[in-house]
């Protein structure tokens, strides 16, 4: 049964004679038929117009980084990368670097002024009006220094970045909710918090032995898109993964914990052959502010901390070490599977809301209400090796990727949605194989109240010998099935950067809209004209430098050397794609500015001699002479008649 | 004629028609059927069988990628993305930080200790056997340090860095000589060098008004690929492009220079109606070398510096501005352009040296004499506005392309290549429109003897309205066509990151079969241990950790706060593919370890807490476990007791 639904069987048998050849449906089953008519969808003209892609494409595809620290974005079902945006980390290819000052407080630590220029993006959440994408902003979480963003999309770029305090870092499950007002990221990696936070947990803590406590951070949301950081509740449990619920689940907040033991090592993490799935009452966390339950950091003075055992919270029992979690389209079901489990659990929220109010408790841990398994699960389904997340279509189906099993499993849900598919829910009627080790997975809108269907993206964890070989770091490989068949059949692959962690999956009619050409900023400076300043008390020359093709101006600056030099980097530039760069030789100055951007940029001149600045994006037939100079004067050589004076 | 052969209006007609439908070519000119039978090759099977892009792709892309620091592969004609190769900046996506000693210390300045965490990578250059490429290595340079750095082809990773002494940077043309002995690495931008130098030049030179002086560093390159600095040649000009002929020309460096006029802004740089191209004699390099005609500089003592006056060179006049700079694949023309002009210019070298040994003079300028263009030159051809780069295929043409035009051109050469092509030679044939802003153009092997010809690649400046829109930044623009009919055909359009310079286009069969699965480095410490020690004395805590599915070991230390923390990381993997990470929560440190690699990282521990370490590269169902804690004591608290002891 496995070998007929293969599509790498499939792929084999057709390989030579599909090419080229119409109707050989006619001879071929049912699923092959639906293949071949769907094949059309993904043909393109020849000569190819210009545009093809650009006019084709229904979806944005917004994939975090991980280690690149930022998102890519790639178009969708042309599987055609688009673009990419900078985030936590450092990224000199997308003129994000520190010696920027916009970017530079942006990854500077409020509490500490130390500047973080690494970062490991995860779980990009979009924003959503009534649970449904808005095509606003999308928000990401860096897990290595525990901070959100958020990224604007009239302009993708990030427009502001939150720390989370009490932390050394490690956050990793986000969530942004329904109406965007909250979002959670949860803290996964154990801490010895602050002295206050300790006193008033009451938890046994040891900083070199461990255990640890953990939480959850409340980040509230203005309608601008402001972020602050609103509350955390501390427990004796670390988090995983997190959603924020709707519909059925209105109100509450759900995590996992693979680490119920507290263990600090994965030896121990293993232990138990259970951990938990939570249910937090959003209420409750408003109900202990208003009351005044919580302490405040030495650190964090304004941040409420909340104990977990002054808010309203239940666990019910988890396969060992849950990950994936994911609600369904009408809020009702939770599933979520262990990942060294065969298992996959579909909680149905209404037992869950009506096993709180029957006390369906089986027990309870470090006080909190240990709900009865057998009540609140709708399904118990034995699905394979190495689950990992589930996402679900407009037609009544989950889809959940297996990472040692290789493939992506098609489940009917139950109730209200067998009416849609007419299948027995919580059997298997499909399987994907992906090429390899399934990570995330993401459908359009899959994760909101408004599946779009279509397509299912599997980001593979490995990718092995799917390309051609490149060394031994090998790329990340994201495979495009259209799911709008009976059977799901694969589109494409695509190599791409380390390493996605998730994606929001947006209509293009949703994003492409709003997106703009060029900033606004040089336009909230209209008077701006060319000047250097030097300030002898400070040691700093200030310079500001219009930029247009193919100018900067001034075109040469004579600076003392040691002194600070501070450029304000006005682009005159108002049509699209007219970026322009500022590097310095033999310095570590270079960034990009935008139509309409403004800079300011920030060097230390500390060595001596002929500098030439540049613009180091391609800009005109005149781009190579589009450079100045900037000569740095030994101090005890400097006569202030060297002093770079323009012509008023 | 040219809307006839325009393939936008091409695409126009035949966009709605072609899409399912066999047999129009029947109906159509001979262009078009040539296009319709030519895209069967562009089909692919559907459903998609498993490594269809890695069995079909014929050439491998080594794209420069300017600031993105490094360089971008990908596969033709699939045109997709398949992985980046850090180079000359740091790059966490691809696991290129200053954090590994490694790394630091290739991107450190041998002489002034400087760490260079900001690069432009431009043009890279094959490894060549016969002005054939090898498939050995790719070398590439930095404009903004005027760096070289070899990218060895078994491992898809930077072997090593050079720096050309005595220079602030704005290295921008380099090339590497059909043997792989030498390269020659261009000064762009005009120095103020070193007090020796200037002595030796004689030149009236002026650190702030000007005028300067810029030359040509010389690499040696040894038979393993082990770079030195060989020699540099000063004079009053800077250069562009550089190439090193063979064949016809062989044993001559040609350089072209846009600033003959010597000046200080863009103005004055386009004040004459002409610039040179110079030739210069490699003998007569060395017979100055051997007849010790040089200086050295306080900074590199061991670089001899020639003057321009002690060597063999010549000039002749291009029309200003030139840039473009490319050999035929006989060694027999040389092609530039100037960028303000519609005039390309094909020097015959046949000429040069005929022209050099009759004293074809037309003067000289700083004692150099000027060869008569009327003599020297095949032809000078009128195409087009804004021509930047030349490319030739296996057929006898050559391909320009133009930046204002927005086009390539085809274009047949003179003899011995009129008997392949058969054509009037140095007449248009074909035009092919680029989405937009032509900058350097590629042909697989199309800058040496053996051209493979099949395909150009327009790597395009500019993208404008190409993509769906992403905001002001516009992505890169790499367009595909297929040149081995008498008409190119826009195969493909690829959004890629900023911003090639060049690339070089390699087949599959020379790169492939020597690509590395794994490092050997673990294998050289077969005996390695964990091991924690503690030096008191240097303040320092030194680590020897394995790294292994899925266990850092020694899983946690203890260190006392404000100490140096030496992670010597092992990792003991040796499958491919299976890439560890290794990030530091709350501190600067991210780093990867591929199979079989060692990574040397520091970190001062100067926050106190408890820090997880983490595996941040996705490696197995157990990944988010793989962790360990980094347990920062205050100083003053510091136990020695405290000390990680590990079982022996």
């Amino acid at each position: 049964m496995t070998a007929i639904l293969n599509p790498r069987v499939l792929s084999a048998l057709l390989l030579g004679i599909l090419v080229g050849t119409l109707g050989i449906g006619l001879t071929l089953g049912p699923a092959l038929q639906a293949g071949v008519a769907a094949s059309a969808n993904y043909q393109r003209p020849f000569p190819m117009p210009h545009q093809y892609w650009a006019r084709s494409d229904e979806f944005y595809v917004f994939a975090s980084g991980g280690q690149q620290g930022g998102m890519y974005v790639y178009g969708v079902p042309s599987m055609k990368y688009l673009s990419e945006i900078p985030i936590f980390a450092e990224d000199q290819a997308w003129g994000w670097t520190t010696e920027d000052e916009h970017v530079r407080k942006m990854l500077t630590n409020p509490w500490t002024g130390e500047v973080a220029t690494r970062g490991d993006t995860h779980h990009p959440s979009a924003s959503k009006t009534d649970a449904k994408y808005d095509g606003r902003w999308v928000f990401v979480n860096d897990k290595q220094f525990a901070r959100v963003a958020r990224i604007d999309l009239d302009i993708f770029r990030t427009g502001q970045i939150l720390w989370a305090p009490n932390t050394t870092g490690g956050g990793h499950g986000f969530n942004v909710s329904p109406d965007t007002k909250l979002a959670v990221l949860n803290l996964e990696h154990e801490q010895y918090p602050d002295e206050n936070i300790r006193r008033h947990l009451g938890l046994a803590l040891d900083p070199v032995k461990g255990p640890y406590a953990a939480g959850i951070n409340g980040i509230r949301i203005a309608d601008d898109g402001t972020m602050s950081n609103g509350w955390q509740i501390w427990g004796p449990w670390q988090f995983d993964m997190a959603r924020i619920g709707w519909g059925k689940s209105n109100g509450w907040i759900v995590t996992t914990s693979y680490n119920t033991e507290r263990a600090t090592d994965a030896v121990g993490m293993f232990k138990q052959d259970h951990d938990y799935l939570f249910f937090w009452n959003i209420a409750s966390i408003e109900k202990a502010l208003a009351e005044k339950k919580y302490v405040t950091s030495k650190q964090a003075p304004d941040v409420p901390v909340i104990s977990w055992k002054d808010v309203e919270v239940y666990v019910t029992p988890i396969p060992l070490n849950p990950h994936g979690l994911d609600i369904s389209p009408t809020g009702k079901y939770v599933l979520t599977s262990g990942k060294a489990t065969t298992l996959i659990v579909a909680v149905d929220f209404e037992k869950v809301l009506q096993g709180i109010k029957e006390q369906k408790f089986t027990g309870e841990d470090f006080g909190v209400k240990v709900l009865d398994p057998d009540f609140v699960r709708a399904s118990t389904m034995d699905l394979g090796m190495g689950a990992t997340h589930i996402e679900f279509d407009d037609q009544g189906y989950f889809y959940v990727g297996f990472f040692v099993d290789s493939d992506i499993k098609k489940v009917p849900l139950g109730e209200p949605y067998t009416t849609k598919h007419g299948k027995t829910p919580w059997q298997v009627t499909d399987v994907l194989p992906a090429h390899f080790s399934v990570g995330h997975l993401a459908v359009p809108g899959g994760d909101t109240a408004q599946p779009y269907g279509k397509y299912v993206i599997s980001m593979n964890k490995l990718a092995k010998d799917s390309f051609l070989p490149h060394g031994p770091l090998v790329a990340e490989n994201h495979e495009l099935y259209d799911i709008q068949g009976e059977r799901a059949l694969l589109v494409d692959q695509m190599a791409l950067g380390p390493e996605t962690h998730y994606s929001q999956i947006l209509p293009v009619s949703l994003v492409a809209p709003k997106v703009q050409r060029a900033y606004t900023q040089a336009k909230a400076e209209p008077g701006a004209k060319p000047a250097v300043e030097y300030d002898y008390a400070k040691k700093e020359v200030r310079v500001t430098m219009t930029v247009v093709r193919s100018f900067f101006t001034p075109g040469a600056i004579t600076v003392p050397q040691g002194w600070k030099v501070k450029y304000h980097l006005i682009s005159q530039e108002t049509a699209l794609d007219m970026t322009h760069g500022f590097a310095i030789d033999g310095y570590n100055v270079s960034v990009s500015m935008d139509p309409g951007e403004v800079r300011d940029v920030e060097v230390v001149a500390d060595k001596p001699g002929v500098y030439w600045f540049y613009c180091n994006w391609f800009c005109s037939e005149l781009h190579m002479e589009m450079r100045g100079r900037m000569i740095v004067v030994p101090e005890s050589e400097w006569p202030p008649a060297q002093e770079t004076r323009l012509a008023p």
